[in-house]
């Protein structure tokens, strides 16, 4: 569809647009987290540890960044192509699992009692309280690789050059560079004075670099042009600290009931907070400020249908939990 | 050089081979484990995460599993071809590296003090003793991602076919069924009964798993056919499992000053060992004739030039540390 059809067309939908693709998304993690054999392996893993594994993954979470990726995949490919994901096997699906499995990972190796020591996590006990400190401490690694196997199956149904491409964005997002710096820089940070510079800095790479990584990784099972690159990296810097800035406001308004989590907690650890720092509303401001600088670039992406990128972003800065 | 001359030749001398090879690692992990951004990044990783990653690989280990992986691509593309490893950036010297990256997190999360909770290792301070559990834990995710960074450069030096191939045995060999595997099976054992079949089995995810994915990396990085292949996968499950014998040897024969670590400690935590199991004097048979099974399947293998492979299985099973 032309962009001028899109602009007169009825309101994008997002509920049942992600009720759809998480369906999809939860089964193909619940096929792929398993202490089977899928992979073409001689033999399984432990069923113990694939158990502390699939506690970590299954059955909760609100999947952001799987359906970031899905919606950035379709749209560069448009989403007429979206059929061919309920095969479940696409480079697209595989990669909106693997972000969901270093998500997965760094919350359970964040709430262990050396990290954030928290017991609470999507209203469930944390992974070191379900099933001790050291089985956590491995599961955690353990999805840090199952996220690498599933972007390079060996049964060749997603092309090397992609393969490469999303093993490469990911382990970026991921490292020293991307969401570990950034936890490491929080880590550091305690109780510290930070500048709204520098708490932006961390932020992007605690937060921002895996949900900007979703969209490139998204955009990369297509073939975009350098313009839709450029707009959805853009789109996806202003979105992921969009959802930081509204983290740190639900973490003061919310309660943890809403939360899933335990509320309260940065203020509590004297972390440095949009909040602590700039005050509530001036933070609200600046949550929609970015929102509409991430709406800006989807309108220079050049891409037609980038209704599921839209209405995401908005998602993230008006969500309760 | 043919069979024929090779088995003429004066007796291969494994110290200047891999002195010069280990000169070379050392230079490479120097450069790609930091701060710097070398990668093609905005912004680099911040300082204190990266010191506790260098701390964690640099100036220390055999560097087994780095030696593994060049000797085995040497043994497929032939060691005339070494020269070109001297400019430190192709596929080989990158597979070294992420290999040992992986090895060093793992002990890193290893000796965690909700795991083996040990002080020393290599002659110094844990990671966490040094820097603390929170940083320990981070700086072993991060060389995690790193290593998957490293197997996927974004300057077109390594063939993608081949970056996705090496971050494929790469993650299948980390991961549940592989090393974390391992590590799950071993941690459920401790003060269990295991049956010899069961302790090979814990041993092949354990420790074979990254020893034998060195070797089939190295591999990947030539075209080896598939005799060569099978040969190699041999050779890599015989040397990995006499690698474990001879480590559970060693923790009751040798101390802690030769081992650079705490000696007697897996019989301290009542962990069921080769020596517990079969007794001394069978274990060291059994290590000599996986020896032998390993030097069968070089022979086996059609490649001309195995014999820094062979002299790395022989060392594995002299070993005094």
């Amino acid at each position: 569809m032309s962009a001028v059809l899109a602009d007169m067309a009825i309101p994008f939908a997002l509920e049942p647009w992600s009720n759809e693709r998480l369906a999809l998304v939860e089964d193909a993690l619940d096929a792929w987290v398993t202490a089977d054999a899928p992979l073409g392996l001689d033999h399984g893993a432990p069923a113990a540890l694939v158990e502390a594994m699939r506690y970590a993954v299954l059955d909760g979470g609100k999947r952001l960044r799987p359906l970031l990726v899905l919606a950035a995949h379709e749209a560069v490919v448009g989403s007429q192509h979206t059929a061919a994901l309920s095969a479940g096997h696409n480079a697209a699906m595989r990669a909106a699992c693997a972000v969901e499995l270093i998500h997965a990972y760094s919350l359970v190796h964040d709430d262990m009692p050396c990290m954030d020591d928290d017991v609470l996590r999507r209203g469930k006990p944390t992974v070191h309280v379900q099933f001790g400190e050291a089985s956590a401490l491995l599961a955690g690694d353990a999805l840090q690789a199952l996220a690498f196997e599933l972007l390079t199956p060996i049964d060749d149904t997603v092309p090397c050059v992609t393969q490469a491409k999303l093993c490469a964005l990911l382990a970026r997002a991921a490292g020293s560079a991307g969401m570990a710096g950034g936890q490491a820089i929080d880590l550091a940070s305690v109780g510290l004075p930070l500048t709204e510079r520098q708490m932006r800095e961390m932020h992007q790479l605690k937060t921002g670099a895996l949900l900007q990584g979703s969209v490139m990784m998204g955009a990369h099972c297509g073939t975009p042009d350098a313009t839709a690159l450029e707009a959805l990296l853009e789109y996806g810097a202003a979105m992921g600290l969009a959802f930081q800035v509204v983290d740190d406001i639900l973490d003061v308004t919310a309660d943890s009931a809403t939360l899933g989590k335990t509320a309260g907690k940065d203020a509590d650890n004297d972390k440095p907070t949009y909040v602590s720092l700039m005050g509530l509303q001036p933070s609200r401001d600046y949550a929609q400020a970015l929102l509409a600088q991430a709406h800006r670039a989807l309108r220079a992406s050049g891409l037609p249908d980038t209704q599921a990128l839209a209405a995401l972003a908005e998602m993230v800065v008006s969500r309760t939990h």
